[in-house]
Order: structure tokens, then sequence, then C-alpha cells
């Protein structure tokens, strides 16, 4: 524990929804100390900011990037709590265990809110947000989490947006784990509010989380914040006035998602990663298919940002162990996080690549062999109900 | 700004209250991408709290530590969003603007707050505080800033610690700048709740902050919280349930702390640490004096953390000129924050030594020179009314 290790390849391939792995540049990045009010510090804010409008299809759309210190729930609890008015309702459309945590949050900030629960392996349905909407009036936002991390499935966040803007009311997207990696336009899609934050699809490291929002609609929200570290308006106005953090940033992390910035545009933005991800994914799912898994989704609600497997019906299949044998292998998986199925995670994002997965398949199927398993019998395609 | 310099040589002295000058070897602890379910991370985490408890001299004394992502005003507001009961009321007695942020935070919160007001020139009266908590039983928490870096005065923590323990109240620290630096034991000095950051005296990188708590008082706030991010005993629960932060750390910012935790160490702990800052903290008055310069505070009232220089009388002193060509040199010194008196800030915490402190001494006097600036004449001893 004394000594820190300086060699990257030391440390295990990540294989998570985050942290994530990145690349030795992107930390090399962290290897210096800007004062927060230093000239470049600013100018590099500044290119943050403008960098995030442009991932996000709004440059000059009226839009604001605004950084906020925390994790990415941070983040989404300043949404909530900066931006919707006393007396305002939110309406949460969810199916999982992240759009519960942002009705959490409006419940514990005495936010009267309505869930709107699908189940773990069904999209969020934009006809029944707009027959939800139709009926309560006194609802004034919608929140949807675009790729809910709990099953990997990705809702259709475009197609609500539609039916919000029609209903007139506001949107916000938990963007979480598929900004920077699933093409999107705010502006098209009707997004008032999107959060994301620097440890996902960007591939910097975790510290802080960001908001992009519609600047009239955060205009509109003056008075409304229920927190002073968490003000969302009093965040923005801060960076606008002198380009300084109302608080201390966390300058490393912020020195590392700018060389993230860079490395994203070099592999050719948007699209680039997003095929990258795609090619993590087919090589992944194929692979386990290969070895006898299962996905819990089907696969046309499948993203390709992290995928669920079901535990395989042998008798001796023990998570605990596999998780353990391929962590000291050096390939850190995920534990399931749904209520109906008994699955595991591996996610495909972060500075991983084809060649990485196939290297955490070869790892796989040893650790099948060494704990006596064969999952090449057949075997029911479906192990829960749905 | 496409390029990330490698060299730490490059980067310009920070004479400010954080950021902060970090060393090498902290920065480096970061080059490395640990999930944070990782056995390794957990122990990291735990060997963190651990440390933090021996610092606060309450090792197995009934403490808990409890690092919070963001930055330290998310930590303060932690504490007051999470630990004073519905109903109750908080007395902050304060001498500078972090004190007026803590009676920020609570009047956000809609927190029932009494603000007793010291001029930024005078310590914190124990005696008075007495007199408030005597008149007013409705208070059931007192918040006092330890230095406060506005000025740079240390106020009597323990003697009000006495006073709050007297009138059975609870007694909240904001040690930001002066944990780490300053000795102090929470237990002996009656301190229920302690809140310091992770890029201040432990020398670390900014991200994260954290808390000291007294386990019993901590135990008795459960429904009291404000916010599900800053919910201090949820995240006290989610570390002790299985070593893991609820929502994601700033795993690179912890593995800093921990190597600056380390080096803490190796330099002799806080009494060395204190020895050396006290030792930049009289090099720095005294070579500013030889130049003409005179302390806002009164020198018994001065902490060895940061401290605040009265502009000179001298008409052709422009502070915005002195700051940017001092920054040209590689110094950064820091603008004055007090309301009343026009002064600017040299903070001497951080990586910095005795011998830093005369270099940033030589480039005040080679830009006086260069502003055409003698101070050497005899000038007033104070230039503001206090």
């Amino acid at each position: 524990m004394e000594k820190q290790l300086l060699d990257r390849s030391k440390d295990k391939a990540l294989f998570t929804p985050g942290p994530l792995t990145t690349s030795r540049t992107v930390k090399q990045a962290m290897l210096r100390d800007l004062g927060s009010r230093d000239s470049e510090f600013i100018a590099l804010v500044r290119e943050i900011r403008r960098r995030l409008l442009e991932i996000g299809g709004v440059a000059g759309r009226g839009y604001e990037a605004i950084p906020m210190q925390g994790s990415g729930t941070f983040a989404l609890e300043a949404v909530v709590s900066s931006t919707i008015p006393p007396g305002g309702k939110l309406l949460v459309a969810l199916n999982g265990a992240y759009g519960r945590r942002i009705e959490q949050i409006a419940r514990v900030l005495k936010i009267d809110v309505l869930a709107l629960a699908f189940p773990e392996t069904q999209a969020v349905d934009p006809q029944a947000v707009a027959l939800a909407l139709e009926r309560d009036a006194a609802i004034t936002h919608v929140a949807v989490v675009h790729c809910e991390t709990t099953t990997g499935i990705l809702n259709p966040v475009r197609e609500i947006g539609a039916v919000v803007r029609h209903a007139q009311r506001l949107y916000f997207v938990d963007a979480m784990s598929s900004f920077g990696a699933v093409p999107l336009n705010l502006a098209d899609w009707s997004i008032d509010y999107l959060v994301s934050s620097a440890n996902k699809c960007i591939e910097g490291v975790p510290g802080f989380a960001f908001v992009l929002a519609r600047r009239e609609a955060l205009l509109a929200t003056s008075g409304f914040a229920r927190s002073l570290s968490l003000d969302l308006l009093a965040q923005w106005k801060g960076l606008e006035l002198d380009g300084q953090f109302r608080f201390t940033p966390p300058t490393h992390a912020l020195l590392a998602f700018h060389q993230a910035l860079i490395e994203l545009e070099q592999e050719g933005g948007v699209e680039a990663r997003a095929a990258r991800y795609r090619q993590n994914y087919r090589t992944l799912v194929e692979g386990m298919r290969a070895l006898g898994f299962r996905e819990y989704l089907a696969p046309e609600l499948q993203g390709y940002i992290i995928t669920s497997f079901l535990y395989p019906e042998d008798p001796n299949f023990r998570f605990a162990e596999f998780y353990a044998r391929l962590n000291d292998k050096g390939y850190v998986i995920y534990p399931g996080k749904v209520s109906q199925g008994n699955c595991f995670r591996i996610g495909h994002i972060g500075r991983i690549f084809p060649g990485d997965v196939q290297d955490l398949l070869a790892a796989v199927q040893s650790t099948l062999a060494a704990m006596g398993l064969d999952l090449s019998r057949p075997q029911e395609p479906c192990a829960v109900s749905l």
C-alpha cells in the first residue's frame, strides 16, 4: 500500500460502468498544479465548455455547458434541486436503478414526483409518457435516463423529447453513460437539461460532472435553488462572470478531461467512438455466446455501453468466485443491479479496444475451465420470467 | 493549449489558499486507474480514513472520517444540511467571508441561523458566544471557522468549544485551511463535526473534502438530510457497509491524497508541517516588511496559513499590475477578500519551502522596481480604519 506503482500496465482492465480505464496521456495531463484563477486554467475551462456544446450538437444554439464538482449524482441533483420551481412536479419515466435514483433525489428534496415505471427489460414508451402528461397537468418536468446502466438498455430519448415538447413541459435527460458515445442533439431532441460525467464516454477521470442547459430555460430558474453548492444557475453565472468556479474546482481532473476531449477528437469524434464501442460490444457478445452465456436483454433493446449477462444455469456457477478469479487475472467486471434476474454486467466503454475484449474472453474461458463449468451444453434461452 | 506540459518546473508556484502546489510524487500517484470496488482501492480508502482520525487526535475515540465528493463547500453544506434537525438553529460566530458562507448555506437551506459577527481584524470572542447561547435557547448548533482565510486570522476554536460544551450544544468547526498544519484534538476541544479539504494542508489535489464526525452525534441525525448527494450519515453508512462510496469517488484524487498522507508522516506529522509553514510565514513577513509592506492583521492574531498585506500608500501601486507581473515571473499570489481595507493575500501552505518564499520575495522586489515603487520610505503603520 505504501508504494505507488507508476506502471499503468500493472493496473487491471476495467470492464465496468466506471471508474473506467483511461489513456496514459489523459492521466499524465494531471502532472501539473494550476491555480484556479490562472489565465491558462480559465482558458482550459472555456475550451472544455465549448467542446461539450459541440458534442451535444448545440454550439451557438442557445445552450450552456456547466461543469459541477462531485460525481454524476451531484449534477443530477443540481438539475432537480435548482431548476424545478416551488410547486413544480417531476415525472420520471424509468426502467432501472438510475431512474429510481432521480425519483429518490426529488423525494429527498420534497419535490412532487411521479414515477412512470417500466419493466427493466422494456424501453420507456413515449406514448405512455404522452398519456401521463395528458392526465396530469401539474407535471412541469420530465426526466429519463438515456442508457439505463442497470441493464444497458437504450431509451428512445428523441421520441420522448417530441412528446414532452408537444406537451410543453421541460425535459431532463440523464446521459451519464451515453454522452460522447451515442450521437445526440439537444436542440433537435428538445432536451432542456442533460447531465453526464467526466469519467464515462469522454474517458476522463472522475471528479466532476457537467450539465448542458438550454440558456433560456436556465435563466428562468432564478430563486429555485435548494442548495448553495448545487446551485446550477449560480455556478453558470460564476463561470460567465470571470471564467472561474465559485468553489475550488478539481483542477487536475479538468486537465485530464481537456486531454480526453482532444483524444476524442483525434479518434474521430462521437461517431468513431461509437464505432469502437460497438465493435467492443459485438466482440464481447459473440464471444460470450460462444462460451455459452446469454444476454439479459433482447438484442434490439441493448445499447453498446454495458451488457448484462444472465448467470448460467449450471449450479456450479458462483458469481463471487467467477468475479474474483477474473479479478486475479486483471479483469474487473461488475455485479448485476437488476431486481428481477441473476445477472452480472460487463462494460465496454473507456480506453478499451476489441483486442482487450478478446483478452477478457480468453480469461473468461480459462476461468470457466478452472471452475469446472461447461456452458456449451444447450441451455434455456432465458432463465428469468419477463 | 493542445500540448500538455509534463514538466512541473514549468508550473507557477502557488502562493494562494488553494489549489496549492503539490509534490511531484503526489501527482504521480494519479497515474493509475483503480476500480472503485477494487479491494486495493477499498483498502486505500480505509487507510485514508484511519490516518485522518489520527491527525484529528481521535483514533479509537468515537469519531468517524467521511470523505465527501466535491469542494470543501460541499462538505460544509453536507454537515449543515444533514446534521441540523428540522426546527434546529445554527449560530455562526464569524469574522470573515468563510463564516458568512456557512451562514449563507443555512439560509439557502431555510435553516434558522443567527450570525454573531466580529470585525475581520478581531478573533471570535468565546464569551460573546457564551452570551449568545445563554440568550437564545433555540440554538442547537454553533459553527466557527478555524483559520478564516479572508484575513488569515486564527480563531480560538478550543476556547469556543469549552463554551459550547458547557452550554450543551453541538459544535461544528470549518478547519478547511488549518487541518493538518495546526495541531488540534477534536475530542479534547469538544468538536462534533470538523470539515477540511484534500487540497489544503494535507497537500493532496482538489476533488473531495472530508468530515470528521463524533459517531454518537452522527448516528442521531437519521432523517435530517435535506439532500441525497450531501447526506453525511448515508455516506458514512455506505462506507461502513462495504468500504465503497455510494456514488463514484474521485479515485485519482484519493490515490494522490493517500500519497500526500504518507508524505505528511514522512515530514514528521502535523507538528513538523506546522514548523515549515511557520518558517514560510516568518520568512515572508520579514521580507515583505523589509520591502516596505505592512500586514493587515495585528501579529498576535495572524495564523501561519495565509497573510493579508495592505496595499502600499504609494499612488503608483496598482494591484492588478503587481499581480500580473508576479504571475509572469511564475509566482501566483491572491487578491484580497476583506470588506474593509485594500489588501492582497499571500498563502504559505502547500509544497512550498522557505527557499521558495525567498524566491518570491526577490520577485516582489524586482517587480516593485519595475513599477517604479519605493516603499522603504516611512509609511503610516495602518492604512485602514479599524
